[in-house]
Parts: C-alpha cells; sequence; structure tokens
C-alpha cells in the first residue's frame, strides 16, 4: 500500500504501534504534535518539530521568505502553546536549491528570529543541506512547561465542552485567495495575513493552563474537524460539534462568497488558523470564557460537546441534522 | 549571490553574524552542530539537528530503507558523542512523497529505532509531511553531557596534537562504488558498510571526554580537511596534516586503487567516516593512544597538529611539500 492511500493519519497510527511503552520519563510521546519529557528542573520539557515544504505547504510566489520563516518558528511555537508550555531554543534545519539567492535566506532568517524572539525563545543552530527539488524549512522546538500545567489531547470526559479562541477559518480562505492568484477585497487582507504570519495563541494557552479548568487542549492546525478528532482519539470520547456555533472569520465569509466555496467547510478541514480547541468541564465552560475575554479580548467559544466515544464524530446542524465529521487535512499531496 | 556561489561554510558564516550574543545559559550555539544548553540538572542539554536529503545524500536505488533510517540517527548521535555527551530523546521530522510505498517506511523506523536503541535513546514523536520531490529525513535529537565533560571545538592550542580514531577515507570510498554501481571486491564490502551503517564511536567519546586530556573535537562528517578546518576556526589556530600519517582504510586503499582515485582524496575530503577527531595536549597524546586502544581496541592515531592561526592551513607530504588544504565538502548540489 502506498501513502496516498493509507493517508497521513493512517500512517501515524500504523507507526505509534511501534512504540507501545515508552520509558518512564516521557510523559507525552509519539501520536502528540509535542512531546513532553520528564528532564527539566521544576517542570516538563517540551520538544516539537514541525517542516514546511515547498509546493506542499507554500508555494515561492506567494510565500515572501520572511512570512515562511515567521510562519515555520510560529507553528512549533503554537504546539508548545497549547501544551501550556512556553518557547526556549530552535534549531532551524534547511534544505535549499544552490540557485537560491542569499537574500532569500536572510529574509527567513529574518522571520525565524522575529517569530523566536517574540515568544522570549533563541534559534541556537541548525543545519543547511542541499535540495535537488524546493525549499523544505523544518523547525525543532524546546519549551518548558510548569509542574502541574501540561495540557494533553488525552484529558476530554463525555460532558465537557468544546471551545475555541477566536475565529476559525480565515487562514484556508487566505490560502485560497493565494492560490487563485487573486487580490483580496475589503475585510479581506486579514485571511491572507493570518495564513501567512500566524500568531500563536500564547497568553490566551497560559491562562487556559493556569485555570485548571481544562481536561484536553490542541492548536487548530489540521482544521476544526480535524483536530476535535484528534482530542477525541487520545481522550477517547466521541464529539459532537454544532455549525451554527462555530465562529467563522469574517474574512472567511467573504472570501468565502466571493470564491463560491463553503465557508464553514474551510473552518473545518482548512486548518492552521492555529487557534486553541479546548475540552473543558461544563460547569467552568461560561467562567472561562469570561476570564479569558477580560484578560486577553479573545472571545472563547463553545462550539461542541465531549460525548461517549460509541457515538462518534458528528457535525449538528442548525435543523438538527447530524453528518460524520469526516476526514481532515492530509498531506501527501501537492498544496490544494 | 546565490547559494552555490557563496558555500555552505559561506552561509553558515553569514548567519553565525546575526547572532553576535546568545543568551546566557547557551553554551554552544550557531556554528556547532549541536547546541549546548544549560538547561539539564547536573550537566548540560545537547540539541542537534540533521537531514539526509535524497539524490543529495543518498539514492534510493542504493541506500535501503533500513540503512536509511540507521544512518539519519547515528548520525546525530555522532554529533553527540563527539560533545561528550550521550543521546536521550529523538523526534524524527518525515517529507515523503505521496507514491511511497507503507513497507519503505517501516524499514526506514527499524533504522531509526535500532540506532536509538544501540545507543539508549528513544524516538518520541515527530512530524510527517508530504513532498512533491524525494524523502527527506531529518532527525532532531536530545542529550545529556556532564559537568566538566563538554568537549567542543574551540579549545585547541597551538602545540596541542591533532588525533583521529580508527581509520578514514572508507565511507566515500564506499559512496563511490555505490554510486558506480560496481560491486564491493573482496576486502571492499566494509567500505559500503561504513557508508550504508556508520558506527558512532560513542565509548571512545566517552573515555577521551573524561580523560580531561583533549581541547577540541569533532567527529569527520565533512572529511578530514574539513573538519580539521572546523576546529581550526572555533580554535582560532592552524592546522598542520601530515598527509603519511593519515590512517586511510585498507577498503579505500583497495576501492580507490580499482577506480583510480586517490584514497587520501577521500579520506580528506570525502567525509561520512564518523570517526572523532580531536586535539590532545601534547604531554599526554601518548598515553591517551594507549588508554583508548586498552579500552576500546579503537586506534587514536596522530595526523597533525594545531599551528598558530597565521600559519594557516595545511597539508605536509613525505616529501616535505607543503599544500593548502582546501575546500571540504559542500552541500549546495546533487550527490558526487
Amino acid at each position: 500500500m502506498n501513502l496516498s492511500d493509507l493517508g497521513e493519519f493512517g500512517l501515524i497510527a500504523r507507526l505509534r504501534a511501534r512504540w507501545p511503552q515508552m520509558p518512564a520519563e516521557v510523559v507525552v510521546g509519539p501520536g502528540d504534535d509535542t512531546a513532553a519529557i520528564n528532564a527539566a528542573p521544576g517542570g516538563l520539557l517540551l520538544f516539537t518539530v514541525d517542516a514546511m515544504v515547498e509546493d506542499v505547504h507554500f508555494r515561492r510566489r506567494w510565500m515572501p521568505p520572511r512570512d515562511l520563516g515567521w510562519k515555520a518558528m510560529a507553528q512549533n511555537i503554537s504546539d508548545i502553546a497549547a501544551m501550556g508550555g512556553h518557547p526556549t531554543h530552535a534549531l532551524v534545519c534547511l534544505s535549499l536549491p544552490g540557485e537560491l539567492d542569499v537574500e532569500f535566506v536572510d529574509a527567513l532568517y529574518d522571520g525565524l528570529d522575529a517569530a523566536a524572539a517574540e515568544h522570549g525563545a533563541s534559534v541556537v543552530g541548525g543545519d543547511i543541506v542541499g535540495s535537488t527539488g524546493g525549499v523544505t524549512v523544518s523547525v525543532s522546538l524546546l519549551g518548558e512547561v510548569e509542574q502541574g500545567m501540561l495540557m494533553r489531547r488525552s484529558g476530554a470526559s463525555p460532558g465537557d465542552v468544546l471551545m475555541v479562541t477566536g475565529e476559525v477559518g480565515d487562514a484556508a480562505a487566505g490560502l485560497r485567495l493565494l492560490e487563485a492568484g487573486r487580490s483580496p477585497a475589503a475585510g479581506e487582507q486579514r485571511a491572507v495575513e493570518r495564513h501567512l504570519r500566524p500568531a500563536p495563541r500564547m497568553d490566551e494557552a497560559r491562562i487556559l493552563a493556569r485555570s485548571g479548568h481544562v481536561t484536553a487542549a490542541i492548536d487548530v492546525s489540521d482544521g476544526l474537524a480535524g483536530d476535535a478528532a484528534h482530542i477525541a482519539q487520545e481522550s477517547k470520547v466521541g464529539v459532537r460539534l454544532y455549525a451554527e456555533r462555530v465562529p467563522v472569520g469574517a474574512a472567511c465569509r467573504s472570501v468565502a462568497e466571493r470564491l463560491r466555496l463553503d465557508p464553514l467547510d474551510l473552518a473545518l478541514r482548512g486548518g492552521e488558523d492555529y487557534e486553541l480547541l479546548v475540552a473543558v468541564r461544563p460547569d467552568a465552560a461560561e467562567r472561562l470564557a469570561e476570564l479569558l475575554h477580560h484578560e486577553t479580548g479573545t472571545e472563547l467559544t463553545a462550539v461542541g460537546e465531549a460525548v461517549e466515544a460509541a457515538r462518534g464524530l458528528t457535525l449538528v446542524r442548525a435543523d438538527g441534522t447530524e453528518t460524520p465529521l469526516g476526514a481532515a487535512f492530509e498531506h501527501f499531496g501537492p498544496a490544494s
């Protein structure tokens, strides 16, 4: 069987079975975006890696190198944030074609450094290798999380409320504009900006982690549906998402209307919004949303709930119809 | 200027200038293969990354996937060993074309796991992304080194003896056989094996680090000349290598004769032997070689010396002629 048939998540499931048991100090291991290791004084060491591949995750014609660097770093910072931690040190692994201008590399590092510095992290080294194809940027990031502050994907129970920060769908809408070579209309620039220069929800994550009310957390990088499915799988629960409650961004709605796309589909399957999706004890949901809004100005919206695993993953529409959440974004192919 | 003109080491020098100062806890930062961070209880955290790119570092027609996994892990372990540490936890970042068979990925992980397990490390996660080109395997590895055991590139002084473990040139000779599609003759199999399945010098590195006599260390991944140049640059010394003392492997000599290549050139510029090149205080060199041989059976051969920086980098031949060491292996192009 080849990888396109198996799919990214099928492959990950297959690989996880390789490591039925981790060493005792590994608190979170394979299957999560980020590993957590009991190796830091007073807390856990977090360790994550993410790659951006030309013509899979971006195209050079619409991704300026500074933004490429920013995003490659920011998506790793978002992974660390989603576990309640803060980033510390990064290695940058670049695969670069020889004909590339050195100014491209300078701008790429400007973006990498800017995103790291904004969140208190430093680039401490890396590896630069040739490429016979396009540009690949892979960032390995270390972080720390205080004892007791770790948020995982695996703690949600039936009855917990699923809540998402901010708005979703904008980044996917921005990608559609960029791919179509269309200029953003009034109010749509935010969609392009969110795709090119995502902002990790570091402050929000810290407040959520400190609240003690979050039972599971993930950053939205595979789309709301895909990341809800990750929480469901790791927590061994089912999930119901309520279509009309999903906070779809205004820019996403505008782009969707112009390009004749379904804005909800962009929000559910588009990914890369880097919002936080959390499961919250039901009696704390409202208070937590108020706290987060008061402290950061960011909305925290109830979009669904965890249910018994046997009930599966469903999308509930306003008219009461229920449909399976379906497959999330899979990575084995060119950018769509 | 494009990267092919600037060269890998030119690019690295340019990038280093970006970070004139590192945070206080970063003991070794950009410019080394491995970062060392004052963040582990009782020692330093080591953090390194290395990528293997199809048609740059290997070809699928001659690199079995199990060996690819082994080598991708082993070269990182070698980086950790060269600093006197031991590896602990790895993340694996794969960029894979969709048409790849899943059995390829299984075998790749067999090799990654085997190399990690042999040295007490574990794969704790990673990232898998698509590729529109070939296979890229990038391993990020954490390690630890005890307080006072850190070996660096930067401590050599004029007068120190440069010594190398084992034999060099075999891995480069093996690559030439593989690239030429030639079967190894009797005695040459070792060259192919050393290219495909390098063995990090973990035991040797620990003994060298504990001896207290090593002033600088690096693993031989860019060729003896290239890695001597790295020590020279970081230690701000010059280097003299004595051609007739370089312990060129027997397999390398045999391949070189058959393919009409210069065995010394393979040893100096071939790289990927993953031997250790160390600078040693002159009064301790002989004793250290005896100790290492007694403990591990591995030879430690004096191949040159550190000299004043102004004297540059030279290769001294048996007839007394001196030539500049010249450029080491550079990575911006297809495999040669």
